[in-house]
């Protein structure tokens, strides 16, 4: 974050006003061929403006019209592993940072890699949730909106978040199980199928579908890019008008 | 977060635009009693200055003097239970906070009420670190300060938050180790010397003393004011010049 001095917000207003003046004063003596007579004018003008600046300023202070609040969100993506979360959340973020509002990504990836061992247990799962949900609302008392990407499988969980956060949206990323698998570049189906992996949601745990998401996008039936736009048109149709 | 709209900028710019013409007009033809000559120069006026003041301001947007990088920094307070941690940073984040730029504050109690059974093991602990290094990391990404204040007893669980974090400044709260008990409101030195509490830092789990702390504050000889203006100005001198 830059932050600009009072001296160069000082020199910056002399040197406008040193342009300024100079304009009147010329443009004035060409009209009129007094040279005296510009100097004072453009003498009181300078006087004058610099006053009346600050009253409009302050007129324009206390009109409240055409300010807009814009209140953080969560885009809390949920959805079988594989199912395509990360991928919509990429391309949402990406155009969304194109709005210059503050927003931040953060995925399960992320920090499962930073911090190991988090566990996959309900009571992990819930407790990492809690986690999350604070992180998500320490960004928004900094008016920073969030698109988040977790499969976050059981409803009470996802109600944790909602309770914590502000203007959550959530997102449900709904593929068949059979196309999950079929995307399994990870292998993880596989290993959770063998027994190798414990706790796998759709597999060895249970997967809670979502009853109300705000925005349910079908990886079946749309493309990760038309999905990405059903989530821009929602987020600018209801906070970044 | 308020946001101006397009329209209100365009409003707001056309409204002193009006009145600056105006009064030029007003001068012009108070000193040459000529109302068409006096129109015209205001109106060639009005012109010229949109140009100018477009140039005027891509001249500055060119000229970095003057600006100041204001690097987002996390205060770390580090000390055995009740020497102080809570109180000082807690007046160190209202002062900040004065200074008109973006902090947070992050304390222990906070995340350990929300989140309970974190755990006190050296790896419950370590892992946490890890993530409230995340959490102040992600924070620095959208350039805002944080006053984190967490007894984080062992030298590499804050090795971990300085290798994560930007500009980490330690401030090791020290106090004797009877004083904390003499303050010990909460009972909590009682029941770790009963054998109640477990990892209890200082008494039934080792407390690591910082060996490169940025800052010392002794509380059993300066008061919590007086630390909190030693860490002031400190972060004044270095970050907010």
């Amino acid at each position: 974050m830059y932050k600009e001095t009072n001296i160069r917000s000082i020199v910056k207003g002399i040197s406008w006003r040193v342009v300024a003046t100079t304009t009147t004063i010329i443009i004035v003596y060409l009209f009129f061929g007094r040279l005296d007579l510009a100097i004072a004018a453009g003498l009181i003008e300078t006087v004058l403006k610099v006053a009346l600046y600050w009253g409009h300023e302050k007129i324009w202070q206390k009109i409240h019209w055409g300010k807009k609040r814009i209140e953080p969100f969560n885009l809390w993506f949920t959805g079988l592993p594989l199912s395509g979360k990360t991928t919509i959340a990429d391309k949402v973020y990406t155009e969304l940072e194109k709005l210059h509002i503050p927003i931040e990504r953060i995925d399960s990836k992320d920090i499962r890699e930073l911090v190991p061992n988090i566990g996959y247990s309900r009571e992990d799962r819930n407790r990492h949730m809690l986690r999350i949900a604070h992180l998500i609302k320490t960004l928004q008392n900094n008016s920073i909106s969030t698109v988040a990407s977790f499969v976050s499988p059981y409803r009470e969980s996802r109600k944790a978040i909602r309770e914590m956060v502000k203007n959550n949206i959530v997102v449900y990323v709904k593929a068949d199980i059979e196309t999950c698998k079929a995307r399994d570049y990870k292998g993880v189906y596989e290993k959770a199928m063998n027994g190798e992996l414990q706790n796998f949601s759709g597999v060895n745990d249970i997967y809670e579908e979502p009853q109300h998401a705000e925005i349910i996008v079908d990886t079946d039936k749309m493309s990760a890019d038309e999905a990405a736009q059903v989530i821009i048109s929602y987020v600018k149709k209801h906070y970044v008008k």
